[in-house]
């Protein structure tokens, strides 16, 4: 395949969509973002990387953090983790306390924002860092040494952050969170904050399309629990639209406030496309749309 | 009327639930209330004070303080807090976030903890001391200088208050606080946490059958807000079981899950029953069955 | 009291809203009602009838007849009636189907449509004519022997019953009908399709403020079952507006999407007011403006 | 690949989870099933089928009847369709009416039970006989023309079909039904009811792994829209679990409560599992496991 110039008909998709969406605005460090940035890149299994547009323009990557925090839970053996959240979508927007109130302080999934407290609980008492370790993570499967926390991001982030401290409650109130409310919120917005490139990104989330190889070739999740990642990313990674996602893309992904998504062709690839507006879902217009077209061009879905 | 021996009556009636219900065992501090404990005491409008059982034994008054931060608020020309706080019956358990989620950050009303919340943030906004604001209140009403706040309460309140913040940071988030979260709580845990007797309770709450005239015939009240502190109180005072405390004792009344009940005869008098045992609606069942019998025996129910 | 002065008072804080609220328009026989028309009755326990306005007009009373035939069903000993439906105010829009769902088929009182029908089926199960017996209690008590069901009104509300249908079968699937889904609709459009005036609602609800007594002094209640009747009324009459309705009529009442509203004086009378203009919650706007201005005038308020 | 051994090893699976799950029993024409049977089949798109078990015993195939009137519907042209019905995951059981009011009566996706009454309302529109043509369809692709209709199945559904008749009457209060009440229902339960085997319903399902191409090698969809059907499935196929039968099985698949499961194995067989004993969500307990062992065994999942 000609990766260029797919990643080019993907641009002129993404394009076509300027003027749809909103920038996320809840913090004040996100709003700033230029609303005609695009960038795209592919990081394939047989080691090719390309891109187009703002492909090496870091972004903040927030919510595409969920999915690291994930796998390096299970890469622990963190299979426990089920127990304290579940994998099933839920039907409601990411941050919302109903189902939670209703299902007693169980998270439908490890992508809602509470599934994700979670998730970085568990990984802060496996670690000691949570946030470090996804941050080395990404650095280390991209090889980009200057990948870094946006320290202003993670600070905005904290000052406006109350539905997540009531979130985070709420999972304390009911016994699901192991370390303390404000240190699991630390981790939390740290991991959010962390400013790459779609060329890191498709790099970082490589192995989920390798069947959980590491760039080196060392194994970061089975074979087995690499699919079942996918299976996750696939049924709940785009919030409230992961139905849409799976009908108009047919990959598994996994999308950010910042305008990120990261998807999976399973054995082939890993994507990421990035433009900063999104749709009332969430999930960002363009790079959505540019997934779209990509998948349609080249039929590589996993339908 | 024999109010000496309709109280003794009533005290029967409360005697006969004896092994119905449970002692909050929400935090420590409450869990070790003596089971057999019962007061119930009456305090009317011409000056009369009666009493039975430990109806001067100090209990801790938990949500029965809500209504006197109401009425605080009411008094300093609060009507504003009616665009933060409605007044129906919420139809679901005092705790809950799921409502507040649906109606975006505006409690259903001042008795749930949230809409308390809103209550005592406005109080502390207009007094700058709303937990000392209530204890004065109770304290002058009483005449009881001795009555005051009991730190341990207070304090285990706090530490096992995640639902609560939980509530306080989804406020905040809908922007329904206009102090710090934690000032916030810390001023709700304190009037939570102050301790007073049924004779108290009795005395503190009569203003509310006497139009709202106080212990020395200043007005609190105009009567007419008395008479409608008096309507939320029979809608909404009794959490989720509002439409039952209704049918059967036929009062406005407040509850607390320290197992006290203040209910109002109104022109007439106050009353307030004490037992430790809650029914799953978090009401004392000796107390509601005390205050079903005085009003079934006398007819002072206001049908 | 001048019963003829108050009651021009208040019709004039009713036609003081006039230009507000909107007239009912789900099935066409309402949506022709004159937005102008206003009337006003008061029936006292001493034999007093007095009225302003269109008193005498028929409406189609709607929900007002879930009243009498909660009244008919706990007349002929009904108190099973509470295992199938409680008597907690909704917290929902009268006729939502959420908490049925989320309470498993049991309604969560008489008053919201779920409930009524209930009530309608016991009725209809006790007599064989639930609708006809409506009819019948409201001509003794007003001793109207006109006063007739609209068939065109029952008709058109059969047309356009889909919800109603929705409430009675998923009640029918919790086997909380005891007759025929079609059946029970039959009766409950014939109640709810009586047309009667302001003067027959008065003198047929008196009996609520005459401790359960009727028009000739036979006794249709106990005086304790009609103190808890009003207690239902004041908790759960006026749909989702419960609270708002204490707060400023301060009177058990219960409303009806017609545009009446019958309100209960205890120990002393009942008043009807109606107008066809509604607010968002269905309640006449005219008719609580008048109610209200009535009881701020008098005192009247339970409380 | 050894077909014959993969099914025998798959059975072994599903056997082993005897005693497990609950048969149907809302009606009693399901509740007699045979706890122990079980069979499984797979139909290759070059032409191949196997089996193993009750392979060719007939079991009434239910709701995964849903996924052919989708099939149909988008096969006329059908695209509107999304206008009426959603393609998101619920998050609510099948046949819950919550949802459905909170999102003004469009249904989530088209296999809640909610979303396939208008399915099945469309394509009554569309053909004059939805069930007809759901089953002359299984017929043709099945090449058994002795699949038929159970009509005891279908009238017990229809005699016991409350809740159903709840969702068909709420939808047309929404103004989403076409055709009467009745008809839909009567529709919606002779799909339902149709009898067919593992080996038909493998042969019949085989066109969505074989880019929309019929057994003849006519279209039925297009490649693009076998896609986007695979996507729905995999996203709500399996009711409120369709997450965990991601995460273990890894292939779209419905489901129903007959017992019955038919998954696509993309661009290479459909497979259909049966057994009737049903987990807490309502799918086959021995079927999933069947399934879950073989693409374990295979690794033919689509992540």
């Amino acid at each position: 395949m000609d990766y260029e110039e797919l990643l080019r008909e993907a641009m002129r998709a993404a394009r076509a969509t300027a003027g749809r969406g909103r920038i996320a605005d809840y913090i004040p460090a996100l709003a700033g973002a230029d609303p005609h940035a695009f960038g795209m890149a592919i990081a394939t299994v047989d080691g090719q990387v390309h891109g187009v547009g703002d492909w090496e323009r870091p972004f903040s990557i927030q919510s595409v953090s969920k999915l690291f925090s994930l796998v390096l839970v299970l890469a622990h053996g963190g299979d426990a983790l089920w127990r304290r959240v579940g994998r099933e979508p839920s039907g409601n927007p990411f941050n919302s306390l109903v189902q939670l109130e209703n299902e007693q302080g169980i998270p439908r999934n490890p992508f809602i924002n509470a599934g994700a407290l979670v998730v970085t609980d568990r990984l802060l008492s496996l670690t000691g860092d949570a946030a470090g370790q996804v941050r080395e993570l990404l650095r280390a499967e991209s090889g980009n040494p200057d990948l870094a926390t946006d320290r202003d991001i993670a600070a905005s982030e904290a000052a406006h952050g109350h539905l997540n401290a009531a979130l985070a409650h709420f999972l304390a109130s009911h016994g699901n969170l192991e370390n303390e409310v404000e240190q699991v919120l630390e981790h939390y917005y740290g991991q959010c904050a962390i400013a790459a490139s779609c060329r890191d990104l498709a790099l970082a989330g490589r192995f989920l399309a390798h069947h959980g190889l590491r760039v080196g070739g060392a194994r970061l999740l089975s074979g087995s629990d690499a699919k079942r990642v996918n299976a996750v990313l696939l049924t709940c990674g785009t919030y409230d639209a992961a139905g849409d996602f799976a009908y108009r893309v047919g990959l598994p992904g996994k999308s950010g406030v910042g305008g990120g998504v990261l998807a999976v062709v399973p054995g082939r690839a890993a994507l990421c496309a990035w433009g900063p507006a999104l749709d009332a879902a969430g999930n960002s217009v363009a790079a959505v749309a540019a997934l779209d077209a990509f998948t349609t061009a080249t039929g590589l879905s996993v339908f």
